[in-house]
């Protein structure tokens, strides 16, 4: 069970768990996001790699607001490298991923699953709470407490977060050795409808600077190049 | 933020809460569940008891399946006490519990809250993991490790279950000494359009086995009882 947002790392991730040999089921959601357009991005990158079994749940966490991706708050724009690495920014979602994670952990135990896989990263990420080892230890450790399953001992719950220590340029690396495009992943929180990118909030600036250090070409589509190339 | 289905544990829970002094905001879920109109008595419960902060989220478990409550499997009725309290019966939903918790953990920190109130029950239960002491320290840790507010220290998240060693008679005691009145209350998981309980299926015969021995009352308007007064 796969947790697919569309972005670089739960692409590399699902890349990483069909590599392993894993028979992936991968699972979005549609949860109210500003970048709704994700799952667009989602749906092509299941598609190119093969995954039949995607499932796109829907929850309302609009309802409970609290983000700049969930209710009416600006996303932060153009936000330099040494002010993104200080502090969790409004772009975190409350208890977003514990959320993600139960409803694959229970669609897991309803399908027989036990290996759950997040693309989380405590490298170059936003400081969000729910990305950290602690985090998914913790919530591993539930597993098996919370389920049928885990308790009756069918199993054990695993979550595997294969990105977790690698660098935006170390997972570029390896999703370029598995083959993936990245033509397909859309990282930007704040993407116009046709899934271009703003290329100024944190999640395009940390994106664009791993295709940098990793001397790979940006193959995103950015709002203004594309209106630039209108101009021209 | 206390967790309401709108039966007896749950509304218990939500009378010790205010009694303890709790600025109390009451959350449910429309879940997909076979009993529904649980939802009802959710809203009379609140009312009742004067929370006007009450929420009721969708969330589809449908899409999980995997039990009798969102699937098309079969209630178990009238089961002997003796082979109630073996095992997990198939009423289990796949990782509710940690679904909901996970929501009323969102809910909490964008509105400033750090006190969650469940009311699970391990001694007349119906041997759902997630109703243990276990799986709430479990979440308790998480919940403190998942979110900004946890991790950045502007307080604790606690994970409040009074009622989880008390039998059904002192839950029912206690909740009688707070002035609730369980015709409010729904614990049928099978019950008609109205409301009307089945009397069969585990959570009624807890149910009734509870006012019983409690030498209470038990005013729950049951759906053979019903018929019965129809046809005399």
């Amino acid at each position: 069970m796969v947790l697919l947002s569309g972005g670089i790392d739960s692409t590399t991730t699902l890349a990483c768990a069909l590599k392993l040999g894993f028979q992936c089921h991968a699972l979005s959601f549609d949860y109210g996001q500003r970048h709704k357009v994700e799952l667009v991005s989602a749906r092509r990158v299941a598609q190119s790699l093969g995954v039949t079994d995607h499932r796109i749940i829907s929850i309302d966490l609009r309802a409970i607001g609290g983000s700049a991706l969930t209710a009416p708050i600006d996303v932060p724009k153009d936000r330099p490298a040494t002010e993104r690495s200080h502090g969790i920014p409004v772009t975190y979602v409350p208890a977003r991923n514990t959320i993600f994670l139960s409803f694959a952990l229970g669609l897991a135990e309803a399908t027989g699953a036990f290996d759950l896989f997040i693309g989380v990263n405590a490298v170059d990420y936003s400081g969000y709470p729910d990305c950290r080892p602690e985090f998914v230890r913790a919530f591993e450790t539930l597993a098996n407490l919370a389920t049928k399953a885990g308790v009756e001992g069918q199993g054990q719950f695993r979550i595997h977060t294969p990105l977790i220590h690698l660098t935006k340029v170390e997972i570029l690396q390896l999703g370029q050795s598995l083959g993936i495009d990245y033509r397909l992943t859309l990282s930007c929180y704040d993407p116009d409808s046709e899934g271009r990118s703003c290329g100024h909030c944190d999640s395009c600036l940390i994106r664009k600077d791993g295709f940098q250090a990793a001397g790979m070409l940006d193959p995103t589509p950015y709002i203004s190049s594309s209106v630039e190339k209108t101009k021209s």
